[in-house]
């Protein structure tokens, strides 16, 4: 069917953003977007006029609240699957911002190796980002979180890929943002608390210094299960953690600062 | 004065610690002890049988009350300065616990490179601790915060060895608890959240994992201003980020879980 001048396929669903009227095309299938990117887009800051790029953007959901929330000049989105990057692409054209988000398919282990995309992405006629290195003030990424130690993915491939370490790993993920930044450009990246020493050890590496750290526990008395991490390149120095999201007041029930966050 | 069988000087004062009406001498114009000892002591375990060690243990704080609370054979606290270290041996004999729990006087840094305790120290007589390293289950330690950047440390000099790094730094502190640790032994610290990169680093270094972390923030919407570290010593894999401890429910008002923890 068409919805809004793009196509939407059989499978796929359409949500509200709750942010400037934007929607965004889900496959029930793939991977939906989580809590997660959502609290990275408010985590994320891009300052005007500013180039964002995110990597393994999926659904393309955090260039998207990126572009409602800030005043940057323009934000990209990799993703190394064609069949979800062609949906990341059809959300952007639905909410009419093709001008200031723009969807790549691509690998990240390759643009961290080889200083660009693929050949045959189109945008490669795009001298602007022809050599990507140190071309970004802002890198945002919501990496798959679990290593790929098991062979159990080939049934869901696409759940897998978003999920495990399959195309890219932790470090790869860290290395590409070190080089895609400017010197002191800000990586932004949501993460699982149970891996912040390895986290932080791979950042390091990467000269990406963490500077501010915010914790997401379910209630108040849980231990956390997110981290959001801003860590800026070439920086030293001392590192925040700020008051810490809590996402339930009671079972059920969203915190104010949720909510707020969401948009409702 | 006399005071429980003990000699207190003037400039001294006894407080009790709420707890197996155990009671401390502090010195005013010395340093007294913090909410982060009270903490930390809460935070670490040492279980029956085994035996512990704090370094650069001021008062005698954390030894004494985690031998209050917990079921370990012995517990070691080691302080380079003379007077401060007299101190904590007269709180040690006035709470009437001296065989279990032993003030040394001794150099932290000394212990890391020679693996022993100053040659006039009295327990060198003791076979039991002629050689420490490996010796232990638990260290336990509050170091100094602050980088001994600056020379302005003449005036209070017992202050400035509590809270600047003049006689040890972290990497001192660590490389002692590292060498002291028996293999899977536990390296309970209180730090700064500011220096937790500076803090995860030079753990890793000394093969001390980090798999527990809990951070203190003094109201709910603050930053964190306390981190309390469990790392293990050889250890791999996860760590745990834990509910953090809010000090205060409003001002002046200790939240229920710190009044639990002082006993009160």
């Amino acid at each position: 069917m068409k919805y809004k001048n793009v196509e939407i396929f059989s499978g796929e669903r359409v949500d509200s953003l709750e942010r400037n009227g934007y929607e965004i095309i889900q496959n029930e299938k793939g991977f939906c977007f989580g809590m997660d990117a959502v609290l990275l887009s408010a985590f994320a800051k891009v300052k005007k006029g500013e180039i964002a790029i995110d990597l393994g953007t999926g659904t393309g959901i955090i260039p998207i609240l990126l572009e409602a929330k800030n005043e940057g000049k323009l934000y990209f989105g990799v993703e190394i699957q064609s069949e979800v990057y062609d949906m990341a692409k059809r959300s952007v054209e639905m909410n009419g911002i093709s001008d200031k988000v723009h969807i790549l398919c691509g690998d990240i282990k390759q643009i961290a190796e080889k200083r660009q995309l693929s050949e045959t992405d189109p945008y490669n006629e795009n001298d602007e980002i022809k050599d990507l290195f140190g071309k970004f003030n802002v890198v945002t990424s919501n990496p798959p979180y679990m290593r790929a130690n098991n062979g159990k993915h080939s049934i869901e491939e696409f759940k897998a890929i978003s999920r495990h370490e399959v195309k890219c790993n932790l470090e790869d993920v860290c290395r590409a943002a070190s080089n895609l930044l400017k010197d002191n450009g800000r990586f932004y990246m949501v993460h699982r608390p149970l891996r912040l020493v390895e986290i932080v050890s791979a950042l390091k590496k990467y000269r990406l210094e963490p500077k501010r750290i915010k914790f997401v526990h379910p209630f108040i008395e849980n231990e956390a299960n997110m981290v959001l991490i801003e860590a800026i390149k070439g920086a030293k120095g001392e590192c925040r953690i700020e008051k810490p999201i809590i996402v339930y007041s009671e079972p059920g029930k969203y915190t104010e600062e949720i909510l707020e966050i969401y948009g409702f």
